[in-house]
C-alpha cells in the first residue's frame, strides 16, 4: 500500500525502515542558518516538528522521551543543584528538569534560536518554565560552551540532541566527552540520548567507550520506547565519574510533588535491563 | 518524502500511523480460505511475513515477540506441563516453549496451515521444534478447540494470534476467556498478545475487565518493544485464577539451559512495570 501526500514519513535509510504519521496539513516550513524545520497539525498525534527531514517531537509522545531524559539522571544524582541541557531547543527537557526542587539553576545551551521560538508557538504545553527564574536560555555553540564551562561546576548535563550527523556529530566524541568530564563536579552525571538499541548498537557500542576513555567510571544505557523515533524503541545513555548509577533516590521519586505520564520508581529500574543482546555486546 | 514501490508499508489508519521496511523484492503471495498471507525479502529485516496487510513477523526482530509470549508466563507457572498456543502458526512460540524441560507436551492450534507451511519454508530457524516429540501442531478453531477442552487440564495457554478484527475477534471476548479459564488447572496461566500501550489502552483496559470477569482473579500485563508493529511498543496480559503473577522463578531462569537474545531475569521484572498512565487506567 502506498502513502498519499496525507502523510509525512521519515525514511531512515540506512536501517531499511520508514515510519509515517497522517497530517492534516504543514503549518510551517523555515530554513535556519542550521538546518530546515517544519511543523505539522497530524490526525493523532498533535502537532509534529520536523528537523532536516527528522521526526524530532510529537505532541502525543514526547512526553516518554523528555520525563526519561531528565527524571532518570536527576533522581541517581544525590542533589542536582546545577544542570546544563546541550540541544533540548523545544524546551521539553529543561521544563521536566525544573520539576525537580532541587535544582538551582538550569542552562538550555541550543545553537539554533528558531527551534525554541517554534516551540513556544507550536508547544506551548512545553515551554511552561521558560520563564522560570532558574531557567537560563542560550543559543550557543553546545560542544564551545562545554569546552569553555568552569571545571567542576556542573551536577547534571543532559545532551538532548539530534542524530549523531551534521551540527550534533561532534557531541558523540571523546573530545566532548572530556569537557563534560571536567565540567562535571566529582559526583557528577551526563546522560546523552543514544539511538535504538535495535538499530544503533554500532553507536551505543562506542559511545560507552568513548565515555570511559574520557574518564568516565561508569556507563549505563536505559531503555524506553518512543514511538516516532526510528524501531519504536530508544534509549539514553548516562555516564559518571564516582556516582556508580545504581542508586536511586527512590524515596524522592515516590514524594515527587510533579506528576509523570510515564516515569516512576519501577520504570526507571525497568528501564536499566538490559536485554541479552545488549549485555553481551556492552560488557 | 514519499516511498517508492521498493517498500511494503503496513498502514494503522485507525492509529494515523505506518511503517515501513525496505525491500528486496515479493516471494510470495496467496489467499487461502482463512486471509491472505505475503512474503517479501526485506533489505535489513530479513523476510518478512504479512497477513491481510499486517506485519506479522521479520527475521531480524521476532525473537522479542515470541521470547515475551512464552518465557514470561511459563516461569511464571510452578510447573508448566501442558501448554496449547492459540494461533501462532509461525511455530516460533512453539519453539520458544519448546526450549523449556518442564514443558511435556506442547499444543499449536492455528486455524490455518499454510502459515505453518509458509514458516517452515521462509522462516525455517522458528521451526526447528516442529517434530519435536511434545509438540502437536493441530490445524482448527482455537476457539471451537478450546470450548471442547477437558476441564482443568491445561498449565498455560498463549493466545499468540492477529490483532481483534476478523477471525481473531473472537479471541478478545469474555466466552473465549471463559472457556480458557475451565480448560486450565487451578494454577493455570493464560497469555495473550494485547497491543500497543500507546496506541490501544482502548483494548487494553477492557481485556482485563473481560479476563476477570470470566472468573480470573489475577491480571497483568507486560511491556516490550516490537519494531514492526504499530508504535513499536507491545504488550501482552497474563491473567491466573490463583497464581497471584508476582512471584517469578528465579533461579531457573538463571540456570535455563537455552540460549535468549532479549529475555532474561531482570528483563522479566522490568517487563512488568507499568508507566505511570498504565496505572491509572488499569488501578
Amino acid at each position: 500500500m502506498s502513502l498519499s501526500e496525507q502523510w509525512f514519513t521519515e525514511i531512515a535509510e540506512n536501517t531499511g525502515t520508514a515510519f509515517s504519521l497522517k497530517i492534516h496539513s504543514k503549518l510551517h516550513e523555515e530554513q535556519t542558518p542550521y538546518q530546515k524545520i517544519e511543523i505539522y497539525d497530524t490526525e493523532q498525534f498533535g502537532k509534529l516538528m520536523v528537523i532536516d527531514g527528522c521526526t524530532m517531537l510529537s505532541t502525543r509522545d514526547n512526553f516518554l522521551y523528555h520525563e526519561m531524559m531528565s527524571h532518570p539522571a536527576l533522581f541517581t544524582h544525590t542533589k542536582p543543584s546545577n544542570v546544563v541541557i546541550i540541544g533540548g531547543g523545544d524546551c521539553g527537557t529543561l521544563q521536566a528538569v525544573l520539576q525537580h526542587s532541587e535544582v538551582e539553576q538550569a542552562w538550555q545551551i541550543d545553537i539554533d534560536e528558531r527551534v525554541t521560538r517554534l516551540s513556544e508557538q507550536y508547544f506551548p504545553e512545553l515551554c511552561t518554565a521558560n520563564n522560570d527564574s532558574r531557567a537560563q536560555l542560550l543559543f550557543a555553540d553546545g560542544i564551545q560552551w562545554m569546552k569553555d564551562a568552569d571545571s567542576n561546576s556542573i551536577d547534571v548535563i543532559i545532551v538532548d540532541s539530534t542524530d549523531p550527523v551534521g551540527p550534533a556529530a561532534g557531541l558523540f566524541t571523546q573530545a566532548f566527552y572530556r569537557d563534560c568530564a571536567s565540567a562535571l563536579r566529582a559526583d557528577g552525571i551526563i546522560v546523552q540520548q543514544s539511538e535504538s538499541p535495535l538499530l544503533h548498537m554500532d553507536i551505543i557500542k562506542p559511545m560507552h567507550t568513548s565515555m570511559r576513555k574520557a574518564g568516565f567510571r561508569h556507563t549505563r544505557t536505559l531503555n524506553f520506547p518512543q514511538c516516532i523515533y526510528p524501531s519504536g524503541w530508544w534509549s539514553c545513555t548516562m555516564a559518571s565519574k564516582e556516582n556508580t548509577l545504581e542508586q536511586i533516590r527512590a524515596d524522592d521519586i515516590t514524594q515527587r510533588d510533579f506528576a509523570s505520564k510515564y516515569y516512576n520508581e519501577e520504570i526507571h529500574r525497568a528501564a536499566m535491563a538490559l536485554p541479552e543482546f545488549m549485555k553481551a555486546q556492552l560488557d
